[in-house]
């Protein structure tokens, strides 16, 4: 590191970004072996800046799951702005990365040939960087795909590289902490909203309607059969979800990843996402889809940029480059599988089980006066009603109750 | 409108996209003319993809202002991830038509040559759509550049046309709106939290410690006379936002915007962005700065297309093309500029005023529970401080309380 | 079409687009049933503007394909700015395309399965342009995947959609064109210069240097197993483009498309496309491999998009939408397969063969001057030299004698 | 520079990417003043991405010039498509960059705020290889705007700098070797083609039949008057180009920047682009515009980032920042200004004067047998015809024999 002194005095831009370093890092392998080949430089110049970002998405990564692992368990709410801007950066990012091998593919297959010979054993396999991303986002060991028969950390040998691999697969992943989180969502206790309970009734509901009805009204016997078959295929779909052993046996196959628990917590925020209180919830869930997405993006476009190259041959440093890069685009390969698959398991809102008064209020973001309201109301309600009845959305004491009690009219903010 | 049963019996692809409809609009005058020239039907196509885009636009924000417009003038929280996720949705949309114009600028000049005479006085000028995006958004009409010495509106001759254009004037504007919204951001009120006297007192602190103070010590008498001209640059700088008169000089000269209320909202809400309330409204302001700064984009990215197709020549229509359009880039035509010059009024962290106990448990999102425990802690503290005073945040109630009361580990969610 | 006259006499922005239809084209189905969604307005307007693409795509890949055409069956060289331009064109409307995925994912799960209803049988498996898209860029229907059991053609029931897929199938696709153009490529003529044999010539002597004497020179007997081993992979994969038996089982298997005549074409002009004669046609092959890059690009978004959407549950129209598309990203869909693996058969710069000078003049692009002065130097040289002997391209004829008969100095232009 | 051996024995990824030095260049400065500010990190990361393609820019701007700068003064045919592939590349990179400020706007104001502080006085505006590409490109001196007052040469002290900035001065930039070569444009010598004269008579017949006749069978006076005066504006637009004076006076004004003869030439490219030998010069000039007008979204990007971060204070180095850079969005600074404004000079296609056939020939690509055919019909019709005279285009010789002395069909490639 430079000398660089807090104050910053003498900082200029060269010696703040040590653009003597960064700027004198590209040996052209060609060129020092005497026939310079014009694109070696892009070629660097590109893998240099993926792994600056991937430095950058390391550092987004960390801080996010820094603030998801403090000692209370408990995620202090006043984070999660700072979550969900670092996930949209990470995902801006990788939009910015899978858009950049349009400019290495303006490197000819002919001129790759001409310099790839100089690359020797070197290869993109060996990027630590990207390794650590995948395992920090939570990437499952035993789904990876092994290339050339190889496990992808037998290329590191370096003890640094070592222990940061190692690292990356101990502590836990972003995925580990977004499940425990999930876990912990308001609502799913069963002495309480008992959401898992409700939900199950308002889908059996939804699917006698929807098929068994519609299915037994049809007297074509032939019609009537194809109606049936697929009200089981509904009946049997949702049973995978509702049964935790039947779940159970998916994630041992790789089909699912979240647990159980944590599943219904997902469930639960998507179904009730316009909440106040699941609004950034359900944003960050988004966001971890969408960087799934572009992840997958990536691998798609490098793919593709392989193929040009090299065509089916062999990769640098003897791998079977496009083969093996081709079977990584798979779902085994999105961490955040399940969060593309919830909406297999939606429901229509007419048939979404209503919220409790109690449900309500802890979903909402109430200033102390409408909590002191919506407590008077209350009262008042349980008198004449049972507490966990569900209450009409529309006289919801929230809303009604704040007209009444408020003085200051220029204060109503939101 | 096409025979659409609700029911959607027999609907296709085709129908309900009506395909028979939208792929029948497109007439290549040149070829009318007997004399095609290909690339007008790409002038076509791109024109039709814009408008259909616009339409979008105009849906999505006349919903939003509608949710601000509800009769109580209340934003109902449980709405504001609708207005979260439709400005974001119309700023990805204006993504793609800034992008869009790449495609247009592979006609070249020579063709549009070819064809621009069968237009007569057709022009990008009379698209109606965009004059209501930019009314509804809440471009000022005051600020508008004349075209060709004429007013914008004197292209619109139907009956039907000026209706929507007098009601896109007559109706607020998301600019007014949102103005509104911001003057009732909680902390304003003099009467409690009084955010406009503390922050004040935050700003001249400040200005002392950084700019007067090194001054003073500064020997060397041509520096010294330096220091102090910057000290008083700050000063006057931050005097423009202090004094409401002055601010309204600003106003009325059209280098501000919103009131001075809604000045004082916005920078609150930017300063405690942190505090789980501000989430969302810091998230809302950054997209309407978003959405001004991809405006200004398409503006500019229509400018050097328009620079492309015809030079400094007369444009279509017999506008003075170019030169309007490039005049349209400019401050005047950002409906936001104030959240884009807010930056100029931030504080430090370490000088920005403190939140009192009570303004903390109203910016905080709390579940009963948490509530109840921090009254408790609250009136014990109130015993021996005033209550008015900052609390320390790392001891607040909020987090502190938090693990005494809570039994059910399990549902911590945040 | 409305009553436009040649001279556009009072036409208008909005007359011209046609925007009374293009803009009244949008009912929303759940509106119609009295129970609005909102995201359904974003669904149709991105499928009608998916569809306006798509309607500029086919214009442009027909026009491309009759130049291709024309009757005597040579390709007139001042067209081919033209088709690069065009193909360029529709390189960035799919790029454009692909991108707009995340727009529509703006639309959440719950919101479409809100109206998914109301959509009843109508699908995306309907779009009747993007089949004619697919089949006039020369996509195999013999390698296209069943839908649901089902063939793709079975939804198309009017006539006029029927006669308009007979036609795009009978008609010869700009793969069959391209292909056809590609047999011409000169330099392929056995008794000119001949190309074939001296490729394969040279790939021999290439395989022998490089992997049989590497192998050869081995001591250590594993090693030299390994080596011999990797040496007869090389020699197996070039046997396999240089016999046409093994290559038309490839074909035969869905492998490889081109005939073996054009995939010596496309290698001729890989290998010499620094030759000014091959400038352009070397454009054109990278931009075939760019549309179909971006063909599986925009297959994938799809896909994810889809995914969010429904998950694993049955698509809109019966279809199994996510497995059914996922399918569909496979190089068995890639109309240009064979230019993506052209990069598996080329040699490094010092084994390509050389040029003879008739060769080199035939792929010159040389002024009346030049061509005077070149002959004259080529016949000098006859005399000492076999004509079909490599120049050395470092005096070739061209830039020698250029100097010398240069009068004007001026117009040296290029 | 690492010890690597031109065999590339032992090269890694790592290794050959230098990533020891890339990834160990950032030091964040409120870390090192003990006040971390977690945004810091993304500012540097950003600045080294941009310096790192910054410096790939440079690299193939230069590599540009030089095959510019070839000492025969002539450009090499068969180096056309490497300029065309890297002018194309770096528009790619350009687009990249300018999407790029994506990615530093999720930095907030508050955030910068915190850390600015500690960067003293080093500023973006001390960006060396910014400063050599504008150069390079051939940025004028004198059009550039003064910052603070002061040459932007003065921020950069030591001798190397100095020394690479005066040689970015001193040799050819860009636009310089562009000039020269239009200038050697064919067609322009008036002892042949003589390009302008036969401009200007096409110009004035243009104007004559479009404006003046019209405005003389106008019988309303007051109209009469308004399209005297569009006749004599369109005249004064072209007398702007006919007339060397005139021209030298925007010249020297800063209005225009391509000497007079160069301008002829850019305008002969673009009226006969579709000859075959013009086609790679007119993707020449369209991907020159497409930088320049990257170069102005950069800048446009650029400026609004720093509205949003700073607003209207006083920028990191003490530059009057926004200010500043605002006012370098501007004509001024468009290296190629004149290839914008070119579309006013062109004429509609049935004006454009006819090529010769000597001309028709210069600017074809012929096989040699196809010159010999050409020949001998030029020399019949030479007797019944003067040379000079307009061929009719589709009884041109080139096409006309073709079919006639082929012999062997399958090799007309083009």
């Amino acid at each position: 590191m430079e000398e660089m002194k807090p104050n910053g005095a003498g900082l200029t831009y060269s010696s703040y970004l040590q653009l003597n370093k960064v700027l004198d890092s590209q040996t052209v392998m060609s060129e020092v072996a005497g026939r310079p080949v014009h694109d070696e430089h892009l070629f660097i110049i590109t893998h240099q800046a993926y792994e600056l970002w991937f430095k950058q998405i390391l550092f987004e990564v960390d801080s996010i799951r820094h603030i998801f692992m403090n000692p209370s368990k408990t995620l202090d709410e006043s984070k999660t702005l700072n979550i969900i801007n670092r996930l949209n950066r990470v995902q801006l990012i990788l939009k910015l990365l899978a858009d950049q091998f349009q400019i290495l593919e303006t490197m000819t297959p002919l001129d790759f040939l001409e310099f790839r010979g100089y690359l020797a054993t070197a290869s993109g396999f060996q990027s630590l960087q990207f390794r650590l991303i995948e395992n920090k986002l939570g990437m499952n060991e035993e789904y990876r795909i092994k290339y050339n028969q190889q496990h992808y950390k037998r290329v590191f040998n370096d003890p640094q590289s070592i222990a940061m691999l190692e690292d990356s697969l101990s502590s836990p992943s972003l995925f580990k902490l977004v499940e425990g989180w999930l876990e912990r969502t308001p609502g799913l206790e069963k002495s309480e909203f008992n959401f898992w309970m409700k939900y199950q009734k308002a889908v059996n509901r939804w699917i006698e309607d929807c098929w068994l009805t519609v299915a037994q009204k049809e007297e074509d016997p032939v019609k009537k059969e194809t109606k049936m078959l697929e009200y089981q295929k509904q009946k049997d779909t949702f049973e995978s979800i509702f049964d935790p052993e039947k779940h159970q046996v998916l994630v041992d196959r790789g089909d699912r990843r979240l647990s159980h628990k944590a599943s219904q917590g997902a469930l639960m925020i998507s179904l009730y996402r316009d909440e106040p209180r699941f609004h950034q919830p359900f944003h960050l869930l988004t966001l971890l889809t969408d960087i799934d997405s572009l992840m997958t993006k990536w691998r798609s476009n490098h793919v593709m940029m392989v193929q040009r190259m090299i065509g089916s041959k062999v990769g640098t440093g003897g791998s079977s480059g496009y083969q093996y890069l081709r079977s990584t685009i798979s779902d085994r390969y999105k961490v955040f599988l399940d969060l593309f698959n919830l909406s297999a398991f939606l429901l229509p809102r007419d048939y979404i089980p209503p919220l409790t008064s109690a449900m309500k209020r802890t979903l909402s973001i109430l200033s102390h006066e409408q909590i002191a309201e919506l407590d008077a109301d209350f009262e008042q309600s349980q008198s004449s009603s049972d507490s966990d009845e569900p209450i009409n959305d529309k006289n919801s004491g929230a809303n009604n109750g704040q007209e009444a009690v408020r003085t200051d009219a220029d204060t109503d903010f939101f």
